[in-house]
């Protein structure tokens, strides 16, 4: 007796559509021995029309979640735990413990003295620090102190720390990491530091100091594949936005939108992950449009709403949501005399170093989406 | 009442170690409404201490497929099946029909005189001629003449129709394409071409003839992501490894391997996959070595076996075998006087581009696997 | 009889030492007849064993040109002149009007409410502003206001004009062009702008306010061969300055020194010429050096002195001094308290760009030179 | 008294036009103590309209010089003259030793049993083999045996040594090198061989058999400047014209042009020089154009004539003629039966890659120049 085959029907020309016949089920079976199948079964499943994204639109409100993240310093101990982290787990995405398409997101806390052993991974990294004082990442040796908002990274392959100092506040942060993608990519490696600390080896915030200034190179060099500016505080980064909006009319999808980058290159800050912060002026009202991709983001600063696929997300400082693949989205800023902030955190460069980045503008009702 | 959670331990310093509790259960529940989890509950499965591959390794002998693709000609019509093709079904993806990896592969056959609607989308495509006489591609108006073991690229976004002339014989070549990966990352369109056809617009092969001269640029300019050089014979290919095998002694661990590229940036033929032709000399016995990325290889002259795990693999002309990521391997050509060569499709180019790739040799037994 | 023909003689192996016989001065006549010569009476010339500048070290002093310098605003009209500028006019380079190898560089003055029409060139400029205020340049309609160091290019091929406000006050600053060069490679163009002027099309300092942002940028594409950012003003560079003092040792050479760039590439902010601005710690002396290119060095802060070829040229704040290519050069800040700021002209990126830069350390004397 | 001053004045709105007073006579004078200048008196020389080159069109026919190429064999030894070589002395040139702008060429004889010194210098250098039978070339330890019309690459830096077989023919072959240009940038270094000659130490001709495999790429890694296929033989060259010939209409200027190229990059084989092989059809009369930089032609097929700047200059096989940058130039093959094969040395690349290079069509009288 066969076994069950699958088999994807479409009555449209060019497509498949093969109806099962006793023999054609016994030809499977056979095939199902050798390690092969029919495509005709499955072509019309594996060659979509169009993307449809496995992740669905999540907020996650701070007001939710931050009384559980502080929860978990009391439920578990940072020797037995690793890290106290709370990670975002989008329904479409559990089995790979993903926030949004590859990307992995989680809030972590930390308590003033506190310090978490060096380690390094193939995964990539990036913080966004949301609340508290004293806290600060080492990656392979070069210190640097954190404030809100600020913006570092820890790339593939580093040695790294976190920490707060004895004299700051209870850390929280937001972990950015596109461990699904390398677990995916099946290329993931993962090492304790043999000393448990990696010693600071240079001037506090000296890649910031040295890489971080307009049109200006050192005299190093730098050939990694990643930023040299392992920092980007969200003072200047602010200032930027400001300016921009002077000079610019922004994009009619994201308002002002800049985009962080290696300043070696001016390429995306690692390849695997890249990241953005973008303005939108008091009362402003992007149009739709969607693109692929993976899109996480992080309202730094006021408050407002999104609507993706037709529905309404609000959100207001220190939320996060999430914008997945083909998605059609547009933003807008809810107040008419503060300016709304969004960070967001993606994987464009895999998407646009692959030549697999493509984006469409809603073209109706003055492109704006009907809410469902 | 809980519902059931994962919980990954190990007795490791560094990695997490936490006990299941009511408390810490229901706090756990908590979290799940709020599409929100514990990374010290996954972190350990999520971030492995090397890559473990979904992949098995497999052979895929053309004595046994062979049959089963001729018979596909009686049992299906192109019309109903769009295309005739057996794929590859490597056991551990089989939930998104891969080879190895995320890499695709099927063997199609086509009857002279047939010919396949011109589509596109945005995986990208190879095609290995393995046998029958006039078989040919049309790709952006580009027409390509196709003989045993020609290489020729269907990339992204291009219009692409295969067809049999009328006076040639039954002709079987390999697909190879992306279409897992570019599902995964959920980017992929397909497009049927309004006409059914898209008209051969250049002379006969000219992109071979214009773009593939050693070491000369034609007064064209090429900037798409992919190679203008849409074929690549199989005769000079031959011809440039015993070349190569004269002037170099070749790697310990691949003989001589040329790897095929874009002659407009010496860089991979197409973004995501790349392929390469590599040659053992009579006898050869390559070291082992492994690293990361999914490799799918297919006989093109003479026999031998792989080594894979330790575990033994006997390929022959036409056979098609897979590495999986991080898998030992090592290749042996069994005659004592004819050469072996081998091509290989695989995702170099994306482990490449994204700082993912990881090389090791094998450090003991002079560096030959023993057999499991 | 023949004509007279050289012959560069030199008593070494492998180089050219042929006596002149009347046989061979026949024979050099018949050459000469046919556009032609004999190799071996040039080759010890045109083959030096190291280069020999045709410039001299120059200091050019403000205090001595400033005067001058005011002085034409009364003697030539702008009708007449096209543009007030005194040009530096190197001893060993007079046939060509360099001030240093094949650089060009002028103190202009202009009176405020005057305005030069605008026009444009093959060859590149930078301004460096020396004193006054109300200064600004438009540049294919961008409109830059210019303060006391800021640095301002403008390319190979914009429309270009400067201008004083007629609320300002009389402007001084230093022209810098590679007009020698570019007439050398016969590749110079000109042209004055049909309408004698081209509007302002930008909000005031947009491209700085777009591009001048660190490690952040904007939506906007670039793909011409010179920086986005028109203007780079002192104020962050000094800043800049401060903060690499802080986090890097600096180097033995050249204290803390900053390249100015394209933020689109981290390149030179034009193809054929380069700019720097370094910062000598009090007390600094520098160790000697030599190295392939023209540099015309500016004092923007401090005093000191260099010592080039063995020889001390003493400089303080505005004044100009030049370093031809391979004479050994130091540097030295003569106040124990005060730093030293110079900002640096060059044609380095044209020597790395065609492979043609090399440097050498002074090895005796603990690296410093004897004064001759 | 005053000393005599240049003054270049033009009656056109925008450009300097200032007549000599006494004044300003004194004021030059002045202006000259302190090794500067007034720049309205130059602006106009130095600033042209356009270029207009110091070297003029010439042909150097193989007719005429090869009987004193030979010649020099009897009238100097290699161990006096170095090398025997007959330079190309442009008449507008001759104060740096150029056949055409700042490019070097020479016609050089070497006897069976010959062998020239190893040295290296800045200059790079390529040779174009003209006829005999042994000749071969070693670059830093690779040997190339060479034929008539290969084309072979000696770069900036790398240790050299020309040599005939004891069983070959004498053998005359084109030097080209930037010589001119590399003193005129003053970067210019030369190096006798500590040995005399640098041992062979890969198989002959490997450079050419593991890089010149069209659209195949070894697994050597590459990232030197220059190209790492030596060689470039005739026969492939041509037969790619004609492959080219058969997919392309080719370039109304310049029928089937292809340009050399560093296969790692595909950009020029050297960063100052560059070459092109092109192929004129038959009966071919190519429109006329003109663009910047200097390119100096060498007939290696066939015959026929060129027009420059109106004037006409027959060619056959073997004679050498320079196109002058910005010169308007249009080529005939004078065959109706064969074709003509035009090989082309220039400084394309430097012009190209510093944002100088600029193209015209005469757009007059279909394309053609009236002869003057």
């Amino acid at each position: 007796m066969s076994k069950i085959h699958e088999n994807h029907r479409e009555d449209v020309a060019g497509r498949a559509n093969v109806e099962d016949t006793p023999e054609l089920l016994a030809y499977y079976d056979d095939l199902a021995k050798l390690q092969a199948g029919a495509l005709w079964t499955v072509a019309n499943k594996i060659e979509p029309w169009q993307p449809k994204s496995q992740s669905v639109p999540v907020v996650w409100r701070y007001d939710d979640l931050r009384a559980h993240v502080l929860r978990s310093v009391e439920l578990v101990t940072p020797e037995k735990a690793g890290r106290r982290v709370i990670y975002l787990n989008n329904p479409g995405r559990q089995d790979v413990s993903a926030a949004v398409g590859w990307l992995y997101a989680g809030l972590q806390v930390m308590n003033p003295g506190e310090k978490a052993g060096a380690h390094r991974h193939s995964a990539s990294a990036v913080r966004f620090i949301m609340e508290g004082s004293g806290a600060y990442t080492v990656v392979d040796g070069h210190k640097m102190t954190l404030g809100r908002n600020d913006f570092v990274l820890t790339p593939n392959g580093t040695w790294h720390e976190h920490a707060v100092d004895p004299d700051g506040t209870p850390c929280i942060w937001q972990d950015g990491l596109d461990i699904p993608f390398v677990n995916a990519m099946e290329a993931n490696f993962y090492e304790v530091h043999p000393n448990g600390t990696e010693p600071v080896a240079f001037p506090v915030d000296d890649m910031t100091k040295t890489w971080g200034n307009p049109g200006l190179r050192p005299s190093a060099d730098w050939s990694k594949p990643y930023s040299p500016m392992f920092k980007y505080e969200w003072g200047p980064t602010y200032a930027a936005l400001l300016k921009y909006a002077e000079s610019s009319e922004g994009s009619v999808f994201d308002g002002h939108l800049l985009e962080y980058v290696n300043p070696a290159t001016n390429g995306p800050v690692m390849p695997t992950m890249g990241a953005s912060m973008q303005r939108l002026a008091p009362g402003l009202h992007t149009r739709a449009h969607r693109h692929t991709g993976s899109y996480l983001y992080h309202c730094a600063k006021g408050s407002g709403h999104s609507i993706i696929d037709g529905k309404r997300f609000d959100w207001s400082e220190r939320d996060i949501f999430c914008v997945p693949s083909w998605a059609w989205h547009e933003h807008v800023n809810g107040s008419d005399s503060e300016d709304a902030v969004l960070f967001c955190l993606s994987d464009l460069p895999v998407m646009r170093a692959l030549g697999l980045y493509r984006e469409q503008a809603y073209a109706e009702n003055d492109g704006y989406q009907p809410l469902v």
